[in-house]
């Protein structure tokens, strides 16, 4: 009985080295670079794990969705188990990756794809034993976190906080996925699929982007109502299904999401018998990510082979969940569910009535069409 | 297969609605009281439950360490995992009951017993799957941190605030086990034991009472350095062993702790490599905790069976750990540690350098001795 590692990156090799130290044994990574270190371990050639009769588990650290699928679900046909740190593949494929696991008589893990520091997802699906959930939320992401927190104690701008953030590796030379919301959506859409028991699809999710939150938005938001900021992922019940959105949002200082600083990650599940439940740490990064690989890695071992299989598409009613928002624009559209509205200059700083996701967002088109750096943020009660 | 609750209390009733609701079937309730609605479930006799060769599992919800041990300790003879939300008898007995499960070839199980709802033990248990635990702290009791908070927030006394929370049910007439530290000795008693692989008793734990709490102690704090105030438990290593700890706790206003209101609790673990993970909500309750023995029950269920052993009895350090002291006293002991002092008539304002956890302990003896409403608090960095 033994593991493979499919790329020998960050993850993949913060996860070889956790095992390795923890006396599992690890007898095959792939990756197509070369490693002296790995010896005869490293292979270039899939069908060398597909083929491993001894190897009973695969940690797919590949990223993307084309290769690291092409793999899972070799593997999973293979009758190996799979885990996979990678959101991109388990959002795009989640029903096809469950339905192959079933097949093959074995399972599919991946707690390392989202807040897997934390470990998120796996008390999600604990939390799924005996209780309902009807909410999800949280910060999901370290790189927008960093920044939204440098912002505000130091009071800097945007690009300049994320120029260092470049600099210091915290984000990517393209850090559209973690700044426009791609990142938090696909984890959102993750979240709500195991929380809901329906699969919600990375479009489903509705998705104001970061990138235009200015210093002087922080100040104002600050002086006005008392409020902070943080970039929060949400999937909950409506009433009659599923409403996911990722929004900029205002919340009191007292709010726990308020003390999350840095880029560490903070999620909640909402339940009918527990409550709140919060799990507070570093959503991502070589040790973290790769210690949850090597727990789910090791659950598996131990015997915990249960797969929960997700039961249909989820039916979205973006329309149903209702906030107020805050919006800054120097769009001259009128909107009818303003409640208070401030100009300077020709800027217009609004404050809405609670009006459903769905109309806020389309609502924002036409405003953004005329102002593109308009921001737009949603207000935690 | 079935399940037997032992007690039809607050935990034991929550537990059987949650279980019976969620399809699962509990055959039998072992209780003196007399409740009709449970029909000829209920049992006055343990023998019925004992000799139940259909029972797998046996939740124990009674309290004390007599009859739940007697129980317990029967349960396992006769091959039956069992579940306790029962921190007293957990704690008195946690080398018994492991081994008496060991011999058996059964499990036990006791998330319910240390912030159940969270749920905390059960993921301190996970993070040790392949990390290495350095520490564990946090808020463990709902019921200081809502006289705490109410203090806080509202300028109150503590005896107001305590005699409101024994009115609204939150604190017990007798509530000592609460506010002199008992209940998180104990539960940090427990948590360090899991943690650290060695069993800690509740006597090992050294005790700061939070008794002697004034609303001038919280005034002073806020007014000389900005921090506010939480009853916390610390389980840690040391350079030769271990350190554990309860003791009210100065804070700043950032750390998450701060945001943790009402009844609450928040307790985090500190790996190698995971840093610092926390997890909140609320600690105990019918539902809380009722669920927390549930998903432990259905685990079990589910095949997950896997006994973690005790190796060795702890080996105290508590001179090892090091921290600096808010203290408030009208003794006029001299306290060659002190770097700060300020007097307001006979009351003796002082701050001291960072000391031995043991140290500081045992010099606070000498202190209430001669002023037995002295008050102490450690100060985390």
């Amino acid at each position: 009985m033994s593991i493979a590692i499919l790329g020998y990156g960050v993850v993949g090799s913060g996860a070889y080295e956790i095992l390795t130290k923890a006396g599992y044994r690890v007898s095959r990574v792939l990756d197509l670079r070369s490693y002296p270190e790995l010896g005869d371990k490293l292979t270039h050639d899939i069908e060398d794990i597909i083929n491993d009769k001894d190897i009973t588990v695969v940690a797919e650290a590949i990223g993307g969705n084309t290769f690291s699928y092409d793999f899972a679900s070799r593997a999973l046909k293979a009758g190996k188990h799979v885990v996979s740190s990678n959101k991109h593949l388990i959002c795009s494929y989640y029903k096809e990756l469950h339905a192959l696991a079933k097949e093959n008589g074995v399972t599919i893990r991946f707690t390392a794809s989202a807040g897997g520091g934390i470990p998120w997802l796996y008390n999600l699906k604990r939390g799924l034993l005996c209780d309902r959930i009807y909410k999800v939320m949280g910060i999901m992401n370290g790189t927008t976190n960093y920044i939204l927190d440098a912002m505000i104690r130091d009071s800097r701008d945007f690009a300049d906080v994320l120029k260092e953030a470049q600099a210091l590796g915290y984000a990517e030379a393209n850090p559209s996925a973690d700044i426009d919301g791609l990142d938090v959506a696909r984890k959102t859409a993750i979240s709500s699929s195991i929380a809901f028991d329906a699969v919600v699809s990375e479009d489903d999710v509705l998705v104001f982007s970061l990138r235009n939150i200015q210093k002087g938005d922080i100040d104002y938001i600050a002086a006005k109502c008392g409020k902070t900021v943080r970039y929060l992922g949400y999937g909950m019940r409506t009433e009659n299904g599923i409403a996911a959105f990722v929004e900029p949002t205002l919340l009191s200082a007292d709010a726990l999401e308020s003390n999350v600083f840095t880029n560490n990650n903070m999620i909640s599940l909402f339940g009918d018998y527990v409550g709140r439940l919060s799990f507070y740490g570093q959503g991502a990064g070589k040790y973290p990510t790769g210690n949850a690989l090597g727990q789910d890695i090791i659950n598996i071992l131990q015997g915990d082979t249960a797969l929960i299989e997700p039961k249909t598409d989820a039916v979205m009613h973006n329309e149903e969940a209702k906030r107020a928002y805050f919006i800054r624009t120097s769009s001259e559209t009128a909107l009818d569910f303003a409640v208070s509205e401030e100009r300077v200059g020709n800027v217009r700083y609004i404050f809405t009535d609670k009006i459903g996701v769905s109309v806020m967002h389309e609502a924002a088109k036409t405003i953004l069409a005329q102002d593109e750096k308009s921001f737009f943020a949603g207000i935690e009660e």
